[in-house]
């Protein structure tokens, strides 16, 4: 088993193994669970015996909406759950972004477990305290920092994956090697066999960049940025697409036009790499891609302030950097990565 | 004008005195107000050339449900506006209770300014970041913790104040008195001429009590629970009469109910104090008093823990404590409570 430590205002861990989720002992009397309600019941049994309640809630993105929280949170209060009681999210990224923002909002606060059942959930989401809902007019437009008290990353959730979905999660990953190079898969053709030990090695390694970063910047106020690499045209990706392109793929379609923009930008030209990948990742794709469409949906982007739009760029392998960059830049670059698609 | 800082993690001051309003000089480019729709006109003109965007929320309680949140929510996200935008609240509690929480929860928390126009939105929700809205199940049961930038108590805003309005921002003001015995107003007889300068001395030394105690714990950990003294009873009370009776007006039967408890667990007898109070104030009142039902909600409340309720209680004057109390007791204080009320 391993284990990273999260250094922020209440530290806590994540472990990562096989068979970690067995290992939980909370402190809390009260608990609920909210899962994902496609999940093997397999997966939500070995937990049952300590919980009180168990919230099923829409599969994936579709859980995440102001009309989900309320009905949470109205179950919640109906049974009298007290403030120190416990939320435990079970599911992928979409399922601990809600239940994170419900444990972050009921009774202004109260303790939150996360065992994310995706290897997106477990290498992104159960870091970083990010949590919330989408509105009708955009990806995570409301929300709250709320730490988890622990984190269990079990691999054995990962094998009823599918093959799309696990590589979501290598998406991230090959993201973290980016930011900090000595975690960079170099061989994810071979990492999706779970069982090998260099797999539970890798998946720490790569939690422990985003460990890092946000124990230097819990609340995003500087290097967090960083993180953003690939996910200001990845969630206009998502958006355009209406979550047909999931976030992952989206992602590493994003992490491609960011090589390129870096490269415009005069940074290292890292395309080669991010080709790679996306090669094979092989992403769902879309009959047109509209510049016009992709941008406007960009100028929402939770990054841009009043003066607009930042971009995280690389400025070599392992080095990010945050700045503006021209509307002609970023329409060259989209001109570059879209006759550069698989 | 007098200043009071209150010293949690981003410090900020709450300014006191006529037309304090007009001192305002955000830094924000981009800033919406929310304003409770029955205030004067009048009241909002002045900030209006420095607002982009004006929303009106459903007067008072009203707008604490999740349904105006979300619609809040989507009128920034529809305008796009950004992390460095600024909202404002100009109306009672209930105003910046919703205004509050969509600045904590908007892009996962934008500034906020507080501008309290009824004389409890000063004394009471302008300090200590307490944000949130109601669930069908009770009150205040959803929210964050959420510090504005600055507060405008300006004393212009109280002229239009019905009596009974005026009386509840009282209730809180000699509750700070409770708790800090050199803040009780002893002549609020007097204290409803707000242009007597004792006036704004009065409030400003009010206010303090509470940015004292905040201060010291600003996640209610400890002695902040010290500002629930009544408010056990009242927001039963407030429950069980579906807000027939005001806050204010629950706060002042609650620390009379209070008093009785706490002079039953051993504490100096302040009875005297608290029923003049009540027979000064004149606070609504019901046909019945029901004590399981009032009990049934209190069990509901947020100061539970799987332990049960645990009761703010007065040693003496200007000296609290929390405290178990038994169920006998807590009816005991009851029959003696309905027993003396005006």
């Amino acid at each position: 088993m391993h284990k990273i430590d999260v250094h922020v205002d209440q530290p806590y861990s994540v472990s990562v193994g096989h068979g970690v989720v067995r290992t939980w002992t909370p402190s809390q009397q009260r608990i609920a669970v909210l899962y994902d309600s496609n999940l093997p019941q397999a997966l939500v049994d070995p937990i049952m015996s300590q919980v009180e309640l168990a919230i099923p809630l829409p599969s994936g993105e579709a859980c995440k909406t102001l009309t989900v929280f309320a009905s949470v949170l109205s179950q919640l209060a109906e049974r009298a759950f007290p403030r120190d009681c416990a939320i435990v999210a079970m599911g992928g990224g979409a399922t601990s972004d809600l239940a994170g923002y419900v444990a972050a909002s009921y009774l202004r606060g109260v303790a939150f477990y996360n065992m994310p059942t995706s290897l997106l959930g477990m290498v992104d989401a159960s870091v970083g305290g990010k949590t919330g809902v989408n509105l009708p007019e955009g990806k995570n437009l409301v929300g709250a920092f709320w730490q988890p008290q622990a984190v269990y990353a079990d691999l054995d959730y990962l094998r009823s994956l599918p093959a799309a979905t696990f590589k979501e999660g290598m998406a991230e990953m090959f993201k973290h090697g980016l930011i900090e190079k000595p975690a960079l898969p170099r061989h994810f053709y071979e990492l999706s066999d779970i069982d090998r030990p260099e797999f539970a090695q890798d998946l720490a390694r790569s939690i422990a960049v985003k460990a890092g970063v946000v124990s230097r910047d819990p609340t995003e106020k500087g290097e967090r940025a960083h993180l953003n690499l690939g996910h200001t045209l990845g969630h206009a990706i998502e958006g355009v697409s209406k979550h047909a392109i999931a976030h992952g793929e989206a992602v590493a379609y994003g992490l491609h036009y960011a090589a390129y923009l870096s490269a415009l930008e005069g940074g290292e030209d890292v395309t080669a790499l991010t080709r790679e990948f996306l090669h094979w990742m092989q992403p769902k794709t879309l009959p047109t891609w509209s510049w016009p469409a992709l941008q406007a949906y960009m100028a929402r982007d939770k990054k841009a302030d009043s003066q607009g739009l930042r971009f995280t760029l690389l400025k070599t392998l392992g080095e990010c950097y945050v700045a503006r960059v021209s509307a002609e830049q970023q329409a060259k670059a989209f001109d570059l990565w879209v006759n550069d698609l698989p």
